[in-house]
């Protein structure tokens, strides 16, 4: 198994993702191919004394700036590190794919250049939260700012083939983001999906799911369109830094609290882990023909190793076999 | 002055409702008008000893169910304890009015019997949230599922009167919420109201403002459509919860940190409190003619405490004056 590695991709690209590209084949044995600015990477590696065994580099000189026009990636980009990668990656020449490059032109790659599963209308960028009780997917959380009922219904068997071959579950909990758990609640999109939902094959329909349960394991799967799925990511990071803050002035505010840090150093530094998004990788573009991970802008080397080993495992449990069986099944029903 | 208050609202009705204005009375001076079931009233005050001094009531024995049809509360439900409640504030018998009874009432009553500041085309639920740096005002965080563009500049100028007004913020940072800060993200709503919010007369708008920063201090009042603030709103109380539960499990892990929790006592209260809904009182009803607060469903006596507080402090500070004044001064730019 091969992993596609976009080495300009990020905020601190090239040198962490060399890091991490290394550690990934030190650590999990990963083989990788690098796409990028050979030169520039080899220059890099060395200044840096990074091991570059198990890793091949294909020369693409271009980058893709963050702020250009996604569209951009399939002409005057299309042969930049990321547009490289998605051409390997639809070549056949690795199994996955992961790029810290904007979340657009990740977009654009995958459904243009790699191509979307047969049947799938939209894809959508799907990241693992962490929750009270272990942690769930939210879909779309922000491919799509506007979508239609049949498209979240895709999102639902998705997002279920997903956590059920990646994190073990079995008939993951489904729920679709509202206002309130009637079936009058919502807007019109709101109303229709939920219909859908509930004579959608296959999936483990729960119902509307509102925003007050999604942190305390209301459900595994949380299904939006993505303006809504952007909200509620950003929120909760935003909100876990509050709470970091408000801990730390707590912690800080006399000597017996301070005592009282160091007590809690332990269980503090578990409660920062488990909010870390670093140790999840990075959001999968579920949809995609093949596995196309998008790590976080600012992914350091063990942010980028993670989603590596998220790649690694999303072309191993095939995942997007079993969404192309998911969609099979509710086949007669769109 | 005097305050016009729901005595069967909320899930904790009458009891709780007496409890909390007693309280009022005795703590803040508050001259309060019940409405409700007189006899009820009087029975439970008697039976729980709650002194009815400076409470005078308004006998309505019809109670609206939170689940009923909120426009029956024009018809069917006129006289019930909440329409009458609006009926007294609209025939100027008090100055404010506090319900805890259903949203969907507590909007169609502002709307249709004391009636809506001339020129506002839709009252907003508007919440006050704790955040990093103090607090910053929700709206709308539930009362209209969709709004114009037009709709949200309206929310913008009611919400910057109420900051300047009840918690004296100069010139209060407007935001608008969306999935990013440059002028073409979001939908079609927010960019129309992005370039109308730039154009408005009054107001301190900051420019569209991501969900992560909101939390951190972003803004003082974050303006957006009602599914919008119902997702913000919710998913920040289940955030909180799940991060106090986070935090109880990690004191509650051994010996020391228990210790640790003894230590932190104080700022763990401290903590709670800032994050405590009760403490801020309701949700404002703005747009209405006369100060309208709604309390949480689970309103406990401390909670009515502090809505009263909250209802007293908006008639006190002409925050509906204020807000007349603003919607003057865009009066030409409509």
């Amino acid at each position: 198994m091969k992993i596609i590695v976009d080495a300009f991709g990020g905020d601190n690209a090239p040198l962490e993702v060399l890091k991490g590209s290394a550690q990934a084949v030190k650590e999990l044995g990963a083989q990788l191919i690098l796409t990028g600015d050979k030169e520039k990477i080899l220059a890099c590696s060395q200044e840096n004394k990074i091991d570059m065994t198990g890793i091949e580099i294909e020369d693409a000189p271009l980058v893709i700036p963050v702020e250009e026009d996604p569209m951009k990636l399939l002409k005057k980009y299309y042969d930049s590190s990321m547009g490289k990668g998605f051409q390997l990656l639809a070549e056949g020449k690795g199994d996955a794919f992961v790029s810290a490059g904007s979340s657009g032109a990740v977009v654009a790659g995958a459904c243009f250049i790699t191509k979307r599963i047969k049947g799938i209308k939209r894809t959508a960028i799907a990241t693992v939260i962490p929750n009270d009780t272990g942690c769930y997917l939210l879909l779309d959380a922000g491919a799509n700012k506007e979508c239609r009922p049949e498209v979240l219904r895709q999102f639902a068997v998705m997002g279920s083939a997903y956590m059920s071959k990646l994190y073990g579950i079995k008939n993951p909990r489904v729920g679709l983001v509202n206002i309130g758990t009637e079936d009058s609640k919502g807007t019109d999109l709101q109303i229709e999906a939920n219909k859908l939902l509930k004579t959608t094959s296959g999936i483990n329909y729960i119902g509307n799911v509102e925003a007050r349960e999604i942190p305390l394991g209301g459900c595994d799967v949380a299904v939006c369109d993505g303006f809504t799925g952007n909200i509620v990511l950003k929120l909760t990071e935003g909100l876990a830094k509050m709470f970091s803050h408000q801990l730390k002035d707590m912690m800080m505010a006399s000597l017996s609290t301070k005592v009282a840090a160091i007590l809690l150093s332990g269980g503090i530094k578990e409660f920062k882990r488990k909010l870390d998004y670093k140790e999840h990788g990075g959001a999968m573009l579920l949809g995609a023909r093949k596995p196309v991970i998008k790590a976080h802008g600012s992914s350091d080397a063990k942010a980028f190793k993670n989603a590596i080993r998220q790649a690694m495992n999303c072309a191993k449990n095939n995942v997007v076999e079993e969404i192309e069986a998911g969609l099979k099944a509710i086949q007669d029903e769109e």
